[in-house]
């Protein structure tokens, strides 16, 4: 049975989550609480990629014996051995806890269930399942990066009210506020990697870093085919601990040479029959390389190849109260593409919404 | 001194105010409250134009003294007497009313503080200002019309994330849901008049009446200056008892003849050199005619002039989570427009923020 007792400490489970936000990816965000007689005994939190799970961290702060004791956990405990550390599932059998409530099963095929019927063979009562979505919501890399083997890709455009993103396709324009702009640093702060074209890295000549904002500043990749990128655009700058990806062809690379820090990587990319990369080929690129979540922050034709792929799971756009009545539109696509509401929010003048992928029904 | 109490009896003004809406044009709208020793006494609301003024009713509703009692009244109690109801401020003066507290005060040259001097000089005090601002969100249709003699003009526009009303210039897109269609049917029927232009008729064939919620029809102008229109036009149907004007040239105006209902004119408006009817002829036009307030409907020409006119009070976005790739933006202006963000609601899956004008400085 549930009670709003689970439910709250499920909630404080996401909190504790979070403390790892921007550094345990592709791992998922965990937290975990360990209760006695109503009392919490112990919390912990995965904090860090290598370090130790939100599990592992409760049951070993734990000052007092645990036998009888329920833990709770947003993400089903681990149980496999090929990762860095080891699996969470003994520890808990261990410690002597009888009850364990989860909120998301844990999709992984080497965890999967298994650590909750394991547990219930040992007799543990294991609940799982308490509010799922919210626990979805917060782990949408990870459930992406696990089941779809791709990054999770958000668009993110900054427009007119009138669907433009600058005056024309050569110069920069301004719209939003300096509410936004720390919003976008902390979506920087948060997502493993941001991604811009080489025509916005020439026009708006951005940083891709966390400024305005605390936290780590993401990895930086540049989709620049074969178009020429200047050494002293800014995102070359700056870079001493920041690690810059481009993407690119061949012949880019060769010319690169040794010119660059060695955090500045030129990648040879496969270029199609329109002189393009293919989305798919970066998105696989990026999987690989354990790149669990992606930015993509400009500019039209970036944007436009990223929602025309299919790829966008979710699009974030900050509207300024200004109609510009002609320039540049946000887009171009072939054919419209539907989305789901998610949340709206106010940035002092300007107006943010979210929204998801509409899943095909 | 202004307490608690005083804001809470204004604001009780302000919802009485409400139930005149969409009837009282191009009068305000106006709620009072009378009060003795903490209790409410009495409450009175302008209903309908050329019926009772709120403070009146008030005045007359109520069974008991009210000598020493306090009005509220969201509006400066009337003084002139060129009208059709007589002025309420001997009223006040009769019924040994002591104190009067007000949120705005009338702006009209006939009353503009006369009638709080002549209260106060009959030993009744005085206070205004109480939520003042709320007071002119409420009558802006109101100021609007005595200040700069035009009606306020609000323009919706319903149209993709994209900043796009239809796929082509040529063909109707229907990109909101229902609750955003209801919404827009309150507006028309708050709003004295509704406008559309004459390619939105013929596109979109728009009924321009209130049927999704309950309310009163607007008058319905339609924009045609040389072109023709279809007399199977919808806004043309359902008409007999909701007034259409057409704005349109000699010619057309000659076409029509008698061919139509009594409740349909057609106004003949001199066009300019572009073979449009100028936006300020249009607004004149609907101030002399006591037309306080004017929804604009669409669509690209109309929505651009009214923009690039200036007399846009008030835009009001209902945004579509639809991305459309390509099609008919929804405005093209000549230099872009600033606007103030007012509020940001959410109908169903879409969007709808509401922005202000942006006074100079």
């Amino acid at each position: 049975m549930v009670s709003n007792q689970d439910k709250k400490y499920i909630e404080r489970c996401f909190k504790l989550a979070l403390k790892g936000r921007g550094k345990v990816s592709p791992n998922p965000l965990v937290g975990a609480v360990i209760v006695k007689n109503d009392h919490v005994i112990s919390e912990g939190w995965h904090a860090e990629f290598g370090k130790d799970h939100a599990e592992a961290m409760a049951i070993k702060k734990a000052k007092v014996d645990l036998s009888g004791a329920t833990l709770y956990c947003n993400l089903e405990p681990c149980i496999h051995t090929n990762k860095k550390t080891p699996p969470c599932y003994p520890l808990v059998v261990q410690a002597g806890i009888k009850r364990v409530v989860i909120s998301n099963l844990d999709p992984n095929p080497a965890v999967a269930g298994n650590s909750v019927e394991q547990m219930q063979q040992q007799g543990i009562d294991v609940v799982s399942g308490i509010l799922q979505e919210k626990g979805w919501e917060l782990n949408r890399f990870f459930f992406k990066h696990i089941k779809e083997k791709k990054p999770w890709v958000a668009v993110k455009i900054a427009q007119s009210i009138d669907g433009k993103i600058s005056k024309s396709s050569h110069e920069q324009t301004w719209l939003t506020g300096e509410e936004s702009r720390k919003y976008v640093h902390t979506l920087r702060a948060e997502y493993d990697a941001v991604l811009a074209g080489s025509n916005t890295i020439r026009i708006d000549d951005p940083q891709l870093n966390v400024r305005a904002v605390l936290g780590r500043s993401p990895f930086k990749i540049i989709i620049a085919g074969k178009q020429k990128l200047e050494a002293q655009a800014k995102v070359f700058q700056n870079a001493a601990n920041e690690t810059v990806w481009v993407l690119c062809d061949e012949k880019t690379v060769q010319r690169a040479g040794n010119n660059y820090d060695k955090n500045i990587r030129f990648i040879p990319c496969p270029l199609n029959h329109k002189g393009h990369i293919d989305i798919v080929y970066i998105l696989d690129l990026l999987y690989k390389e354990n790149i669990g979540s992606l930015l993509v922050e400009g500019g039209h034709k970036v944007f436009s190849s990223f929602l025309q792929s299919g790829y966008c799971d979710e699009l974030i756009i900050l509207q300024a109260p200004i109609v510009l009545g002609q320039g540049l539109s946000s887009v171009h696509l072939q054919s419209k593409i539907e989305f789901k509401l998610n949340f709206i929010k106010k940035f002092g003048n300007d107006i943010c919404f979210n929204l998801r992928k509409k899943q095909a029904n």
